[in-house]
């Protein structure tokens, strides 16, 4: 199986199915194409259909793009992992906020850009992104309430903390003002082994 | 089962579940919010946490949000009805076409806005819009040739057509210069007695 994505101090898409096969210890082969380069577009071409990251190719060699149909395929072919929270009602909440997150906040994402290296308090914050981020923090509060966390759907990290887990590190570099809870919760993503092998590649690519 | 949804002639993402249900003749209750109007969102709020439409409420009293997320919820509530394909391949390929419509094509989105009672060819053709409608073109050709159609992923409507099933109302609005393939496609869809029903109930609302 082999993970197609972008340069990980960016690539907010491909980070999230690259987070949860690394935590759920499931083997991978990775393929990163650095983004914006004169043959970004025909390299990524070659192996994605849509043109874009993530782009999973699995062992039968079908593509699999969009991070959300990646982890919603992965979650199927490994079933003894619960990335889907198992209470059905749970599971449907969890599918809500993960695609409330895939199609939505476009004003924080053109405002407070995935960057990893980067550490700028402040920049960013137009009314619109601060609206997008009282959105999050307000799913955030609701699913940490209703599980009792320390997860977005209780003791385990899932997919729906995968789809968060590039807000979380455009929170660390913009430092916007946040609730105890979220920020309680975005050290606890940060500090998760798969995200912190994540941060420290992007750290190395920038060197 | 209760199905929260805007204004037919407009509300693009709330026409996808609903065809969905009602393809398949599973029953619910149908409760319209007008979209623009002082009181809208308040009344969004009491019933959908993220102030959208749709919004699915279970009998249970639980919300749902977000259409590609009701409509895997409803998948899961009807193992019955071959929503996704059953082959895992072309189930990987159904939601990830399903996750690049749910959140791309802004452009097109934004220049061609459903409104099912507008006739006007031409309009909203921008050099953005028609590289949207050329990747959708691709996507069905790409499917209907895998699958043999006549839907994306064979003989059956299922989710993947349900989330296209708004642009097909945009492509009959606007008219843009499309392949026979995809013209063929859009009759098919046009012409399936659940999105008839919407479009009727579409007419029916401009009164």
């Amino acid at each position: 199986m082999k993970l197609v994505i972008g340069d990980k101090s960016n690539s907010s898409w491909s980070m999230r199915p690259w987070v949860l096969l690394r935590h759920f210890g499931i083997p991978f082969e990775e393929t990163l194409i650095r983004l914006g380069q004169p043959d970004t577009k025909s390299k990524l071409l070659e192996v994605s259909p849509s043109g874009k990251v993530p782009c999973l190719v699995t062992d039968a060699g079908e593509a699999v793009w969009e991070s959300l149909a990646i982890m919603e395929t992965i979650a199927e072919m490994h079933p003894e992992h619960a990335m889907w929270p198992s209470d059905a009602a749970a599971r449907a909440r969890a599918r809500s906020v993960s695609a409330e997150m895939h199609a939505g906040f476009a004003d924080l994402r053109q405002n407070m850009p995935m960057e990893i290296t980067t550490h700028a308090p402040g920049r960013g914050a137009t009314p619109e992104a601060l609206a997008n981020i009282a959105r999050i923090e307000a799913i955030w509060a609701a699913c940490l309430a209703k599980s009792g966390g320390p997860f977005l759907f209780g003791a385990a990290f899932g997919i729906a903390d995968a789809m968060f887990a590039p807000v979380v590190m455009r929170f660390n570099s913009y430092a916007p003002t946040l609730s105890a809870t979220s920020l309680d919760y975005a050290k606890r993503i940060t500090a998760l082994p798969a995200v912190a092998a994540w941060i420290d590649s992007a750290r190395e690519e920038a060197r």
